[in-house]
C-alpha cells in the first residue's frame, strides 16, 4: 500500500520533507480480534510535529521508520476470527487506543489507562496510509450523517477537547466562566462542547484574529486577543476573580503561567496542549486552592458521546483536506499556523 | 492582657526572640456578631515560622506589631448584641476564618473562599494571647470529652489535614494506595483521617524515625524512610504503578518532585505543605493525566466533622504544652524539628 | 395594606371564592435581620391550590386566616438594623426560605434543609399582598434586565424546576434521553434548564396540545401526547431502553407509574409534582437499579444561578398577569388548566 | 457430574425437597471465551428460595429443570481457545455476570447493566454442581490467603452488600448515621464494609438477638431490636432527625415503610432486600427530599475491591458449610432463619 513514512527525526522542524510517500507492505491480521480499516481520512495533529521533533522518544518506545497518524476513520476491510458485529465495508471511526478490555482500568471505564494497549500512530503504525491495523474494541460504527474523512479528527483532537471540556462542564455553573486558550484544531471543538454541555460564559483567548472569528461561530461569548494583556482582560470580564475553569490548548510558552493566573480561587486549570512547563510555588497553590488537571485523550464511551453530538450537529469540525501524497504540505501548513481547524489526509 | 507579639520579621530565622511576651490592650467587641474568647490553648504552626520569615507579606496585608496564633480554642468571654446561642463560659473551638455568611462561596458551603473575611493570626490579631476577638459564625461548641488546650491545633493543622485527606478519601478504593509525605503536626492527623474515611493502604514517608514511629501508631500500613530512594520504595510497594493519592505535607525541597513521581497515572497529588515549587513539563501532565490539587485549610462544616472524629476517639492529637511566656521555645523547637505532633501555647 | 387572605379550607375546590381581598395590618420589622419588600409580583402555584384543599395541614403548622404567596419579587421597603448591603427602593427577588445561616445544613450550602427557617406563603404570611416580611439572607438583587413581576415565579416554580433539571443534567450524557412529564408552570422552565445545562435529547409528555407547543419553543426535541400510550412512545424513541432521567412535574394519577416505567435501567426518576403515590415492588427497584429522587425547591445559590440564566435569556418565563384583587380568577384558571406558563398577581 | 437440580416451583415453600441431587451432563466449552470452573463452594442465597417460589419467573427467562447457584468459586478446569492469562488449576472466584465487554454499559464500567449477558444460577445453569460454565471476563484470581469455599458468597451476598454500602459511604460524613436493616447473610457484610469505608456511626436493626450479636462483632456501634418500635429508637439515636443513609437488606413486610421513616430529610434509602413494596405519597418524597436507590449486585471492579478488603481481613464472611448432597437442608435452614451468616454448598 501507499503510506507517508517517517524515516528520521528533525528536532528543528526545518526539513522540507518530514515524511516520505512510498510503498510499504500491507498490514495483516494476526490476532483473533484484529481489524483492518481502509482509511477514509487521517487527521494531522500537532503531536505529529512533536513526534517529528523527537519529543516523544522518551515517552514511548517507537522505532523508525514508522507511519504516523492517530486520527483515523474509514471502512472495515478485514476482520479476525473473533470479531463480531462488524461487516466488511461498514464505515467506522477508530478510537485511538487498542485495548483488550481485561485490566481494571478498562473495567472501570477508564480505558485510556489500560495496562496493556497499543496506540497506532504513536507506538505502532498509524493511518497516514491506505490501510490501518487496529482492534475490534476500538471501532465505533458511523451514523449515515457522517462521512469518515469528515470525522477522523474527532478521534484525538475532538476526543481530547471533549474530555477536557466535559470535565470542566461537570463543575461549571450558570454565572461562572470558562476560558479557552487557543481556538485551533482542538480548541474550536472544545468551545462547541462547552456550549453544548453547560451554561458557563465562554471566553476565548487566541493570538490570531482568524481563530477568534472561528471561535465566535463556535459559540464563544467573549473574545480576547492574546497580546500580552490577556490576563487583565480575563480578570476584567470575570469581576476580578478569574475563571472557574481554564482549558489550555496551548500548553507552551507564556500560555501556562497566564492560564494559571486567569484561574480563579478554587478554580481548575486543564492542561491539554504541551511543550512548555508548569512552574508555580506551592504556597500559591495553597492560598488559591487551585487544581491543575492533566488530560489524556478520552475513553471509548466519550468518543461515542462526541459522535452523538456530531450526529445532532451540536459539534462541527472545520477541516481542510489534503491528498495523502501531500502529507508534508499539511504538516508544514500546520507548523506555519496556516490551518484554522484541522487538516485531514485522504489516500 | 498578656500576649506574645511579633515586632520584626527575621528572614533567616536566626534570632533568639521571634516574638516578645508583653502587655497589650484587651480586644473589644465592636460589631454585633463579635465574640471574645478566653484562650485555653493556641497551636504553634509552621506557618507561624513562615510569617516570621516574612513569606506571607506578599500574600496578605498585615502590619507589625501583631499577634500570631490561628489555632485557637477556649471559653466564651463576651458576645456582641446579635450573637445567639452561646453563653459566657462555654468551651468552644474557633474556625480560623471569620465570615459574614452572605457571599456566594459561603452560601455554597465553601466558606474558605468567602469574598469578605478575616483570619485572626494571619491578617488580624490571633491567639498567642489571653483573649481573642473572633465572630459568632466561627464558633463550634466543644463536647465534654474535649478540653480546649487539647484540641486547639485541630482548627488549622487538623482541619487542613482533614480536608486534604477527605478529598483523597472520596476517590480512594480498596486495593489502592495513599502516600503521606511528612508525619509531623499535620501529617500525623492526615494518616488518622485517611484510616477513618477509606480503606486504602497508607504509606508514610518521613526522614525521622521518630515520626515514622508516630505514623505507625496513627494507622500507617507501610513506613518508608526518606533517604533519597523513597520514590523507588513507593513504586515497589504499589506494583510499580505509583499511588492513587499522594498528600504532601512537606511541599518544599525534593518532596514536591518526588511526590509527583510517586503519583500513579490518573492519580492525585495534594499540595498541603509549602515553601518549594512545582516544576513539571506539561507533556508529563498529559501522558500521565495526573491532577495537582491545592488545599486551603477547610470549611466550618469540615471542622465539625473533624470534631466528631475526635469526640469518638478516631483521631487523636499529639500535643506538647508550653506556657504562653515560652512561645519562643516552642517556635525554636518546631524550627529545629524537635516537635513530634503539635506544640500548644497555654496562657 | 390590601391582601388576598385565605380564611377557610375547601377540600373539593368548588367554592367561587378561595381567598378574600381585604385590608390587613402591614407587616412590621421585629428582628434585626428582617426586611419588608413591596411586592411587584407574586406567582400563583399549584401548591396554593393544594393549600386551599388542606393537603398541607398535616405537613406544616399554619393557622387560618393567613396570606398565601411564596413566589415573590419587588422592591426593598424597609430593613432591620443588622441588614447590610441593601438600599430602600432596590429591586429584589426573594428566595422562598428565610434562614439564619447558622445550622450545619446552611453551612454545607443546603439551606433548603435548614433546621430553623420560615417559608412565607407556606407557614407564614406570603406575598398575595402589598408588602411581605422576609429576611436579609433571602434577598437577591435583580439585574436591570429583569423586572420583579416578570421574575417572581422563578423563586419556586422556576427554582424547583431548576434544581431537579440541574440534578439530572449532572449525569445526563450526549446520546442519552431526558423525559419531562408535564409542560406547565414548572415543566416549561425545566425544559429550558435541561437544554441549557446538558446535551441530552429532551422528550416532553403532556395531555395538552397547547402545552406541547409551548414545550417546543422551550427546546423540546420530541413531543409525546399523553393519551395512555406514552410509555410505549417513550420506549420507542429511546431504543427500547427508557430514558436515563425522567422528571415528573405531575406527580399524581397515572403519571407516577408511567414515569417509573419510562425510566431505563440504572436511570433516575425525579419527583417534583405531587398529589399521588409511588407504589412499586422492591424487586423492581433491584432488577432495574433505578433511583427515585425527591426534590424540594432549591438553594439560595441555585436561585442565583437561575437568575444568571434568565439574565442571559437562556430561560424565559411565560407569565399571565392578574390584578391582586382578581386572585380568585387566577386560582380558578389554574385549577381549570387554562394557564399555560404561570399566573402572577400584581398589587 | 453431580448437581442439585430444581425440577418444580413451590410457591409456598412447603416441600421437603426443593432440589434433587442427581447426575447431569458435564458442561462443555463452546465459545472461545468459555471457561469451566470446578466448584469449590457455592453460596446459598435467599434469592434461591425466591426462585423456588417462582418469583423470578416473570423477571427472567428460565426453563426447568435447571441448576441454581450464583455464588461460585473454585479452580479452573478448562478454558476456550481465546482465554488468556488463566491456567488450569488456578483458584478463582466468579463474578456472577458473564459479559462480552463490548456494550456501552461495560465500557463505562457498569457491567451489571450489560445489554448482552448471562447470569449462571439465575438464567443459566449455576454452581449447585461439581462444574460451572462461565466466561473469562467473569474470573478473578484468588490470593493465597483465601480459599474458594470460604469466599464464594462474596460474589453475590458480599458484592451486593458492598455496592450498596459503598454508595452510602460516598456521602456519609463523620457525625452522620447509617442504619443497616437486617444483619443476615448480606447485612453482616454491609456493616463491615461501612466500617471500612467511612466514619459514620452504624445502627443495626434486626429481630434476632443472635444476628445483633453478630452485628456487634462486625462493627455496629448501636444495636436496635426490631420489636415494632425501631423507628422511634433510631430517631432517638439520631437526635430526632433520622439517618443520612438506611440500607435495607430486608425489603419486605414492615421493613420498607419503617426504613423510609428512619431516613432523615435529604437522606438516602437503599433497597437491597426484596419481596415487599415501596408505597409512599409523592408529597412525602418532596417535603423530605429523600432519595430511594435500587441496588443490583455490583460490578467486576467492585468484586476486586471487595476481595482486597477480604485479603486484608477488613471483611470476614461468616459461613456454614453443607455438602452439596445436603442442599435441601441448607435451603430449609435458611428459610427457617437458622443461618447466621451464609450457607455454602461443597461438592
Amino acid at each position: 500500500m501507499k503510506a507517508a513514512v517517517l524515516h528520521t527525526f528533525d528536532e528543528s522542524l526545518t526539513s522540507d520533507e518530514f515524511v516520505r510517500y512510498e510503498n510499504v507492505p500491507d498490514p495483516k491480521i494476526s490476532r483473533p480480534t484484529d481489524v483492518i480499516v481502509r482509511i477514509g481520512g487521517a487527521g494531522v495533529c500537532r503531536t505529529d510535529l512533536h513526534i517529528v521533533e523527537g519529543i516523544w522518544r522518551s515517552k514511548v518506545d517507537v522505532k523508525l521508520p514508522y507511519i504516523m497518524g492517530h486520527e483515523n476513520a474509514g471502512w472495515i476491510e478485514a476482520v479476525g476470527p473473533a470479531v463480531e458485529g462488524f461487516r466488511v465495508g461498514e464505515p467506522v471511526i477508530c478510537h485511538p487506543l487498542v485495548t483488550s478490555g481485561h485490566c481494571l482500568a478498562c473495567r472501570r471505564g477508564d480505558d485510556m489507562h489500560a495496562t496493556d494497549s497499543s496506540f497506532p500512530g504513536i507506538n505502532a503504525n498509524g493511518g497516514y496510509a491506505e490501510y490501518l491495523l487496529t482492534g475490534t474494541r476500538a471501532l465505533i460504527k458511523l451514523p449515515k450523517t457522517l462521512a469518515p474523512k469528515d470525522v477522523a479528527p474527532y478521534t484525538d483532537a475532538g476526543l481530547t477537547a471533549y474530555r477536557a471540556a466535559k470535565k470542566a462542564s461537570r463543575h461549571l455553573l450558570p454565572g461562572q466562566f470558562a476560558v479557552v486558550l487557543g481556538a485551533g484544531g482542538l480548541g474550536h471543538i472544545g468551545i462547541q462542547v462547552l456550549a453544548a454541555l453547560c451554561a458557563a460564559e465562554i471566553i476565548v483567548v487566541d493570538r490570531s484574529e482568524q481563530s477568534l472569528e472561528l471561535a465566535k461561530t463556535c459559540g464563544a461569548h467573549h473574545l480576547v486577543k492574546a497580546d500580552g494583556h490577556e490576563v487583565e482582560a480575563v480578570l476584567a470580564k470575570t469581576n476580578g476573580r478569574g475563571a472557574e475553569a481554564v482549558i489550555d490548548f496551548v500548553g507552551e510558552g507564556d500560555a501556562v503561567a497566564r492560564g494559571l493566573a486567569m484561574t480563579g480561587n478554587g478554580g481548575f486549570y486543564y492542561v491539554v496542549g504541551y511543550g512548555g512547563k508548569i512552574d508555580i510555588p506551592t504556597i500559591d497553590m495553597i492560598t488559591t486552592e487551585k487544581t491543575i488537571v492533566g488530560n489524556l485523550v478520552g475513553t471509548y464511551a466519550e468518543l461515542v458521546e462526541l459522535m452523538a453530538l456530531a450526529d445532532r450537529g451540536l459539534v462541527n469540525l472545520h477541516t481542510r483536506e489534503y491528498s495523502l501524497r501531500d502529507a508534508n504540505d499539511a504538516l508544514h501548513d500546520l507548523h506555519a499556523g496556516r490551518i484554522h481547524g484541522r487538516a485531514v489526509l485522504i489516500p
